[in-house]
């Protein structure tokens, strides 16, 4: 077991990334795309910044919890816009995004 | 010239990501290392929100102008650290992340 | 004028970066997205490999040269696919990963 | 488990990143830093491409197997780097490393 700092943070933001990148290439094979677009463009967002985040706690920077309430926000509304679809990719995605946002939430309010 | 929405904000951010990570690369090359590892650790902060941010303003993200917010912070910082330092890459880099301080909260007060 | 090292490049990596998420972000507004979404699966690849590339270069890694061919290959490739799609910002896109592949095999040939 | 495509693949460069980016943290503390200066540039290289190389591999981009070439070939380079320092961070981050390298070969010789 890994027990550096952050460590169970790093591995949320992490797993929320690819649940995102993997969100957004699903979702652009889907039949109704204008249906999704907003679905693709957060899961762009948060993606980039659950790994800009995760990339900050490694470092240790002290403005990785101001990072964390960031990223926090943006994986509760990458979420609430993927709980309103019905395929496999965006109920994955969601449910790893609230995950991140509440382990997130953990290190900013620490 | 280039009109494209956030021109401008991109350029400063890109300009920015690249004056920090030449900041870091030669200040590595500075003796009194115990001296600068500050500077280093924030050129890493800002440089990688700098890049996070274009990307955001370049998908013209609906977040851009919070994630401005933050960038502006972050820049105002490391140019404050950098100013402390007489070296030529950290005068260089503190105007260069006032510069963008400027730009990104022009975007944010939008 | 600056004239840091590889600025040049930076400059052409940065260009085509925020070209390829700015056409990604359009084309997801086109209505036939089948059509579409090669061009913005490999404006991804593109876009991240271009800031990764920035990057490298501004800390002028001694893998710099490598980063650029490589580079110049997937903006080859990135600007073979805009340029079968009539929109604009396919064609600013292709226009901008030509020469972005030109500046890095400049680079790569050194 | 988690049975998505290149899963086990994206978990080693995630690790990877992290375990450089650590390294590159803790080393920044170290009294000796002309002796370390080397190590820290690689870890920049190492974290981002294996960054980026996540990211692809999430995506499923026809270009992963590529990445993970290049990817391989960063890793074991960064590895043969910490492996010659005794500090703590190095010697983990130089094993992470080659486990990461080994995995991106396997997926560039499918």
């Amino acid at each position: 077991m890994n027990t550096e700092p952050y460590q169970s943070c790093i591995e949320a933001c992490d797993a929320c990334a690819a649940a995102c990148d993997r969100c957004a290439s699903a979702c652009l094979g889907e039949p109704d795309i204008a249906h999704i677009a907003k679905c693709i463009r957060l899961n762009a967002d948060c993606a980039s910044l659950c790994r800009f985040t995760s990339a900050a706690l490694a470092r240790e920077s002290h403005l990785a919890p101001e990072f964390c309430a960031l990223c926090a926000q943006i994986c509760d509304e990458c979420a609430d816009e993927c709980s309103r679809h019905p395929s496999e990719q965006c109920g994955t995605c969601s449910d790893t995004c609230r995950i991140c946002a509440e382990v997130c939430r953990g290190i900013w309010s620490q």
